[in-house]
């Protein structure tokens, strides 16, 4: 794949570096248990791809996700590959605990930016979300291990529509406050749009929060999640979330999209002339692995495009 | 849909015009022919949700796209809506005689940016295809008619790889100078991206190519559909091609993009706060009825998250 890049005054030409969610946010709404072989596979072609960022599981109640009751057996048999970093999903102090016990060095926690999907989402104010976290961080810096957060529902909510920005940029500082290293913040259903990132990002820089302290966990359930990255990345934003072949987010429509593909992505950013350090290809084959693995179309661009090479004697194509 | 809009410094605040092409670019590739009569239902629709550029039909010789053999009968009974423009493609004299014998009064004529595409796609030389443009156009403007024309492979050709900037400059300046309203960009395979769509752009700007006689016509084989007009936008492009829930364009997986799905377009716009004169529900109502009448999936993301509520219940979604 070419990179030459022609000039640009519209988009900067910086590296970029991509989280991908697949093992834990792409698989846990699948309905069909995923074989821990299979995941650990996935995960091995995303390590050859070059991922450095990859979310493996959550050690939530199994009851409660038994999509992912399997995560002290996958976290024991991951890969070896001591630059990337294997993010795990913690919901609370329990969880930290089993999370210490398998070593894991990578911590993902979660909130959201609207109190009504908190509520319905984690049976939880905010407040309560907040000193659930500040438990979760300590316990997993004391460690030495690093934590993210996830901020949802900052482009929208089902529940409550808008989301004001002073109360993302609010819990963002709060959440930088308690010694976690990066936010991510999630249009959790795609209800967000290019003007609406550029005004929540405008606001983190008006509150002096620095950008390489944000990513962007975008949704593409209206199809725009590539447009709204574009945004962010003119905004600043450099780290984006992405599951393999759009697998998870909110599946509600068969081939209806979730996350947005990392593949998609990759490919995006690659035609822009933008590093990601993921091979393409390989990152497309992973897409076509679960593919195959889940037994079902999924809904990227990419990894069909890349399986299917495309006829180009279309009459009259325009 | 609200649309108020946030104060931006990216994204111009301005309408955008919208040329749905499902009737003719949408259906072309589909192998079972389509009724004539779903054909004018589903131009209805279109035109119940407020479109007032459609393309509906192509004059060309009925044995070369069966789909588009009953031209003329459909041409014949299409509804009445005096303020809006139904184009039909006219790919030569012949053709420009059909059309003129049924009373159309906006023309399509297409022709490639990439030489090699040219005479595989249209068996012509660039040179062949501008004269065979000249004399349609001629016969166009002679009866009062309208013309635009396709200008395809700008983005890249399967062929050729890169397209030279100064290629598509100097075609549009020659179709300009033939009489053409308007020309539409088309990024016939999807190989665009955002930084190439700005490079393009500024080359018709550095040209005085004026903007207003430039549509985009891109494609979502790769998933960059939006992303690549949102750039388009931004560099001052108003007018923007698009097929109901994306049919068309180049369909080589099950599943997989082709145009970019009017709705998509439409939804984007108007969460950004630009105005399309067109009713977005009805525009998905139209991809809808196209899904049913097609018996199958559909690419575009909006007209399924418009039909399926998406469940908010999702445990841990981030």
């Amino acid at each position: 794949m070419s990179t030459i890049r022609p000039t640009s005054s519209l988009f900067p030409n910086a590296p970029v570096r991509i989280v991908d969610v697949t093992a834990r946010d792409g698989l846990q709404n699948e309905t069909d248990i995923v074989p821990t072989d299979t995941k650990l596979e996935l995960i091995q072609h995303l390590v050859d791809a070059g991922h450095k960022d990859i979310e493996v599981t959550s050690l939530v109640r199994p009851s409660w996700i038994p999509q992912l009751a399997d995560a002290e057996l996958l976290l024991r048999n991951l890969p070896v590959a001591e630059d990337v970093r294997f993010w795990a999903l913690i919901p609370n102090r329990k969880g930290m605990e089993r999370a210490l016990n398998v070593g894991v060095k990578h911590v993902a926690t979660f909130m959201s930016a609207s109190n009504t999907h908190n509520r319905k989402n984690l049976n939880r104010t905010q407040l309560e979300s907040l000193e659930n976290i500040r438990i979760v961080t300590e316990m997993a810096l004391d460690e030495g291990a690093t934590v993210r957060a996830y901020l949802s529902t900052v482009f929208g909510c089902p529940y409550e529509g808008d989301v004001a920005v002073e109360t993302t940029v609010e819990l963002t500082q709060k959440l930088l406050a308690l010694g976690i290293s990066e936010i991510s913040l999630g249009d959790t259903t795609g209800m967000g749009n290019p003007v609406l990132v550029e005004k929540v990002i405008q606001g983190l820089i008006d509150a002096n929060v620095p950008l390489d302290k944000i990513a962007l966990h975008m949704h593409d359930t209206q199809g725009t999640g590539l447009a709204n990255i574009l945004a962010g990345y003119q905004m600043g934003v450099r780290t984006f979330d992405a599951s393999t072949a759009g697998v998870g987010g909110c599946p509600y429509a068969p081939g209806a999209s979730g996350n947005v593909a990392t593949e998609d992505l990759i490919n995006l950013f690659h035609k822009m002339g933008c590093d990601t350090g993921v091979d393409l290809e390989k990152a497309a084959m992973a897409g076509q692995f679960l593919a195959n693995a889940l037994q079902k179309p999924l809904p990227g661009s990419f990894h069909k495009y890349f399986s299917a090479s495309c006829s180009t004697s279309d009459k009259t194509t325009a």
